[in-house]
């Protein structure tokens, strides 16, 4: 017996469809049963008998019944759905319970929204948005990303940092992993295996592991890297390379090692994957032009980020390509669409075109130079036994204790006093190869002034009177 | 013989070291040599002694030169760069020449930039940017995405799909490929296959090829993808479905079939992965709810994505993992970070808990619905042998012509009409199987009133009088 609500918000032949579902589900209704004639049931209803057409063509579409030539619908026959008990997942708490509120977070990574160019980045989206007729605010961005965009990027990458490529050679990414998983795709399967620096960057090994890619891991000495711990009797596709500023452990390289990795990977046809990621930090000295400047073989490829210079939320990278590889990427990869919103993109095309980037790199350099140099001072009336493994440069400490000072306690005592620092064990491929008494430092997130108390409780934490 | 030059505008200290360097490089100093004592150089160019030690500091820091205790400056051997004659590289015009100018693209997946929600979007975005001391625009959006977003989306999905989640099942990606990426590493590498529908979404295949993940294609018949298609001596870890509306066939695919799905995965212990991709286009029945609403053990993977309900260009997708899986992501993935810029997700929040969201997908739907139905019958008036293949439902026709009329043929002679049509081959892993009297047509970049011209002139290319 089916029923109208004429009251009901719900359309009159929704309001059949339902119940004759539910009397389906309820098994009312067997598979086999004639539903009554359309135009009886719109009669007996009181409606029109396009409404009950309405409800029966839906419930026909679904699959619930089928039409018979001449005798109206009937009910189908339906599998019954077996149902099995899901394990019960307990799920987990993401952050570890904490002894005391943590006051000075020095995570790594992380800017201030101080730092971010609100005015700038707002007027240069409203002058974005402002031309309605533009068809890329509706349309894909295409598989290597927005042309004015790279074509600033090809601009400001020769200005500083000497790297010569045309718009063509870059790839606008979703961050530094973005780059990766092209990569990964563009340079295997291959025979050959991936090389990376030991420790590294572990959000990039990340993404070769879940490609499945072999891997191979480098030492490293005062000047970074070793060629000569490549494997001899492996074939090397690629190999992972921060040579303004080791990842994490701060090494830069020098001109001799660079010119022994680009002849090597001349010699063995592969390529070096330069890792640029934080070379508009460098506060005493001019940071050496890129790898990739040097490179006159088309082995090197260049990959840089706005995670540092403009924001982490933002989500935008890039990576420049040797020309062979661009059209590479060009034939194979065509099918892969760029990943940034297009919004996004010609925004910071502007936001460097009016100068914006330039001043704000500028800005944040300034400040960062400065709560670095404090920090480093302040670190170092500490206590004389902390050495600072990376200096100088970016937008971290690695700091070295004394051996019986190891890293769980002091992050403990510093959590204790409201302080959290990070271990540095997750870069090292092998946890155990990472000595226990390091603790990195990030500082990027913190007001210079804080500095003082912050150093006040790490002082009470670790070393109390 | 070094020289300054008190006009330029470069830095003492670095003319100096750009002089040394040309001069290294040159060889006019060679290996061995001894740079002059830096007090002795500063009172013979005139400049201060800091001054020289800036530039010799530089020049050690790259590594061109070596202190010596005593003896100041030498310069150090660096091995000479080998260079290897690139291929040259012929870049290709990305685009074939054309014989007349394209005026209508029936480009599918493209939206047209008046159906963008320029004001609401704008003043949303300002919102989100008024409040310059939120974290969130200087940090990683962390390994899911913006929470306030995956709440709106568990909301929004219950009510228009009937899919049951919380927002912690719920990851953000970049686009359809975003969430297939992370798919890849979470359900693989395992000793199964992933299976396809033949004929399927190109760009989707493409992301499982690239990691090296083995396939397997099903046939479909009238009511989709057949799961005794599926290989019996092989372990099959996850199956790609388009059940509301096959890609590119149309087909829907009844509640029997959906019940038989469901029940075969729990027997395998393998995933069904939905892709809901134009559930929102249906324009005279209502879509059937999503299959992951009637499953009750956790084997579907929902995958949705705001390419044609808000822009394509945003970038910006969502899947919803059984709490399973979400835990397993949580628990591997956790360094996967979320690729979708933090400001693009949260104004995307803001526009779905004020409500424009619906008005959007409300308009969107009206509008497609008139050009569909007009070029319904446009179509049928153009040739009683054009088929119309996939109808009533999403953003495209695709047509079957007569035998003789071959898509080849067929896409010529539209071109030099000025009307640009596809093919749908590239949707069959193996092409051959594509029958060659298919042609795919976009129509959601069209204007309405544009329909009568442009039918008028694939009239002319087909169908001359």
């Amino acid at each position: 017996m089916l029923y109208i609500d004429r009251t009901s918000t719900v359309p009159l032949y929704l309001q059949i469809y339902k119940q004759i579902l539910d009397q389906i589900r309820e098994q009312k209704l067997s598979p086999g049963d004639l539903l009554p004639g359309s135009r009886a049931l719109a009669t007996q209803l009181g409606v029109g008998r396009n409404t009950v057409d309405n409800a029966y063509s839906q419930l026909a579409t679904e699959g619930y019944i089928q039409p018979e030539p001449g005798r109206g619908f009937r009910i189908l026959a339906l599998p019954r759905l077996v149902t099995v008990r899901e394990d019960p997942v307990q799920p987990q708490p993401n952050t570890p319970p904490q002894s005391s509120p943590v006051q000075y977070d020095l995570f790594y990574g992380a800017l201030s929204p101080q730092d971010f160019p609100f005015s700038q980045w707002k007027k240069e989206l409203l002058a974005v948005l402002a031309d309605e007729s533009r068809g890329e605010i509706n349309s894909y961005p295409g598989h290597k990303g927005d042309a004015l965009l790279r074509l600033q990027l090809s601009r400001e990458l020769f200005q500083t940092r000497g790297v010569l490529c045309s718009p063509e050679q870059i790839i606008i990414t979703s961050g530094l992993q973005g780059s990766l998983e092209i990569l990964c795709k563009l340079l295997y399967p291959s025979a050959g295996v991936h090389a990376f620096e030991e420790p590294s960057y572990n959000k990039a090994r990340f993404i070769f592991q879940r490609h499945n890619i072999p891997m191979v891991s480098m030492t490293l000495d005062e000047c970074g890297a070793r060629p000569d711990s490549l494997p001899k009797d492996r074939l090397v596709t690629s190999v992972y390379l921060t040579p303004s500023h080791q990842f994490p452990l701060g090494i830069r390289m020098p001109i001799q090692r660079r010119h022994a990795f680009l002849n090597w990977a001349v010699e063995h046809n592969a390529y070096l994957i330069e890792d640029d990621y934080d070379s508009d930090y460098s506060y005493h000295t001019n940071p050496l032009p890129a790898l990739q400047s040097i490179d006159t073989n088309g082995r090197v490829i260049y990959l840089g980020s706005f995670s540092k210079s403009l924001s982490p939320s933002m989500r935008m990278a890039y990576m420049v390509l040797p020309q062979a590889l661009a059209q590479k990427y060009d034939d194979q990869l065509a099918d892969y669409n760029c990943m940034v919103p297009w919004l996004i993109q010609r925004t910071m095309a502007q936001f460097m075109a009016n100068g914006h980037y330039h001043r704000l790199v500028r800005r944040l350099r300034t400040r960062f130079r400065k709560t670095h140099d404090l920090l480093q001072r302040e670190i170092r009336q500490l206590s004389p036994d902390i050495r600072i493994i990376s200096q100088g440069y970016a937008l971290k400490f690695l700091l070295a204790f004394p051996p019986h000072m190891t890293r769980q306690w002091l992050m403990d005592r510093a959590l204790e006093q409201g302080v959290r620092v990070y271990s540095p064990e997750r870069f090292w491929q092998d946890p155990s190869l990472c000595p226990p008494n390091l603790i990195l430092l990030g500082f990027t997130g913190m007001d210079p002034e804080e500095i003082p108390l912050c150093i006040q409780r790490l002082k009470t934490a670790w070393f109390p009177e």
